[in-house]
């Protein structure tokens, strides 16, 4: 098999990419690991900002998006009992966020690119590039029992924190930063409405919880929880009840509880490995950095190196300029250092660190007055939270 | 001996207090431990915010302030061999700070004082309060040998975090918050002309360090040393050098040196007891909380609780509001927690923390990064370093 660019992954990015290179004449072919129900079985994020859905709209799969998505233009931050609104479009001039979950992104991508005769290989083990370092790379995987050579220009590592690509790289060519925080996001999905029409991000003495939503008649809710904790540990009712604890009074009075369709724990942890390419390959996504979710960035930080991989593959395709490629991996991590610290920044404000009120809970306290008396204050939080813009390769 | 209102210290937070109450008509008396000589000998900050410049208007105390202070209406941020200027009056709607010694406060308040004929009692050996709790509280000291008892209405503690007042509180009625950090700056004094108009705040992968001034012809400059550091290892060869070193090659060029009038290592810290107030003993400026002094605030924040207590006694004297009394701590307390946190992230963005470049590392960079390129973000360390709005005592 022959192909221009290699994608390995058929999550968001790379199901995004190969949408939008396919719509500029570019030859890309996508290995998966699992199957397609698989794909569209793992609940993740939510909030698209602005320039993940000008980059969905570009792609050509904004119609649904268009009608069930649901545009947000403000978000609560909730403290001692009392609730601030951040007005992200009066703070920002008008931009705002979308919340359309990533699974109907995901759905939306897989059915344009089957309608566009687009070329995806589910459940590929074995996925291995070679070569990546000469002009003729190559990545190998098995399928139904035999081994299969796709001969490629370009190898797309879109296959997450855990996926082949990274780990391709030799370890002394490149250097990854790490933290990891000391607790973890108990998530509950259930189909009651929303408690309200917008998120809400409250910092408790017992802890963070976060109101988010899917639809209107689909909520998600989440608790901090210490990292040892087990799921199992967690009925429907202490997860209702907690979550209640942990909110304003009259929000708490007016949640609507019910069974859970999910519930989980997921560690947070910020991540970051540079550089972000290693010959021809470029790492896109969580293969090359993670967030922890507190400001919704993680989805959006991998939309933001798709952009930046199509771009330069465009310019390499359509106008020869090859000499872009080393700057891949610069221009994806001037905007996503500054993505890490916000997420690194608003996980540190709102998360409980420590058993007793100590300087860093003051800290906290002080912050959140400060910030939300400040019109500028605000409107850093605002500006971060609609996402920074794009950074140019040139 | 009786006055109205005993005041323990002669630093610049008494004798602002002194100087307001006189003009008043409240009766005070100063005692101080040391000589007026050793008060001044101390070289301490030299930045002053709008505030507390107003405060030593309306305490009669500017003539001089007005003639050899200097107006700064910018500070510099250096990083990566570049400076970043932040238009302190552009981006506050005109509100600036006045580059002048605390010394020279200290020296102006002490004539005003000697002129105006109040009583200051230096070298008061053993200065001890008594029956806070009671409507006849009373402060005895030995001078001469004698023990002297000197009776009033209220006591205030500006006697600074080593001093006796806040050690007249009972261990039980009041929490402390605090912070050490693990390094010191190294200061020197020298009659060279400062390298800029200008302070400069300078992130260095060395360490911090800063460029500042008490005139035009008098510089102080610091550098980030390990807390274990000898001021005896540091020869003013030594100190130049390193200092040249971690600035912008354009600054360390222009860099006049000289020999030290001073040098000198101090620790850094974060502190604050809550409440401020102990019966009728109110705690003013460093006895009840200490800043790291990145972004200048320890002196200002003294003046803003003199600020307030000022006015308390005048509700109190003038118009027998003693139901004011109860609001004093938390009045300071809002604002100083605000400026506690400025000081603490303003130390956490600059210094050197780690020996290799780590997570951390990059989130002080990004912050740098996007802060800079940020209006808002900008605004955010203006309408800081100027001096967020006194609080209201109602």
């Amino acid at each position: 098999m022959k192909t221009q660019v290699a994608i390995i992954g058929a999550g968001p990015s790379g199901l995004l990419l190969g949408q939008l290179l396919s719509r500029q004449g570019i030859d890309n072919v996508i290995l998966e690991r699992k199957s397609g129900e698989y794909v569209l079985s793992r609940i993740r994020a939510g909030v698209l900002e602005q320039g993940m859905v000008d980059l969905l709209r570009e792609a050509g799969v904004d119609a649904r998006m268009n009608e069930e998505g649901l545009p947000h233009d403000g978000v609560e931050l909730a403290f001692d009992n009392r609730r601030v609104r951040i007005d992200l479009a009066g703070l920002t001039g008008g931009k705002t966020v979308m919340v359309y979950g990533q699974t109907e992104v995901t759905r939306d991508l897989m059915e344009a690119r089957a309608a566009g005769g687009g070329t995806t290989i589910y459940e590929a083990d074995n996925v291995q590039p070679h070569d990546l370092e000469t002009d003729a790379p190559y990545v190998t995987f098995e399928k139904d029992g035999e081994t299969v050579r796709l001969d490629c220009d370009y190898v797309a590592g879109c296959d997450g924190f855990h996926g082949v690509s990274r780990q391709s790289i030799p370890k002394d060519r490149i250097k990854e930063f790490e933290k990891i925080y000391p607790f973890g996001w108990l998530g509950l999905l259930a189909d009651t409405p929303p408690v309200s029409d917008e998120l809400i991000y409250a910092r408790h003495e017992r802890g963070f919880a976060l109101c988010s939503m899917r639809s209107p008649t689909r909520s998600r809710y989440y608790v901090q929880v210490p990292l040892d904790e087990k799921v199992e540990d967690w009925s429907d009712e202490r997860f209702w009840a907690e979550l209640k604890r942990r909110l304003p009074e009259e929000v708490a009075a007016k949640l609507v509880t019910g069974p859970a369709l999910e519930k989980s724990i997921a560690p947070l942890r910020s991540f970051v490995v540079e550089p972000m390419q290693y010959g021809r390959l470029f790492l896109v996504g969580d293969a090359a950095h993670i967030v922890p979710p507190t400001g919704a960035k993680g989805l959006n930080l991998a939309a933001s190196d798709v952009n930046t991989l199509y771009r330069l593959m465009v310019k390499v395709y359509q106008e020869g300029r090859t000499d872009l490629i080393p700057n891949y991996s610069q221009t994806c991590l001037k905007r996503i250092w500054k993505a890490e610290r916000f997420s690194w920044w608003m996980t540190s404000l709102l998360h409980k660190f420590s058993d007793e009120e100590d300087f860093e809970t003051r800290m906290q306290q002080a912050e959140l007055d400060y910030l939300t008396s400040s019109e500028a204050g605000l409107k850093t939080i605002a500006e971060n939270y609609v996402g920074l813009p794009y950074e140019s390769l040139e």
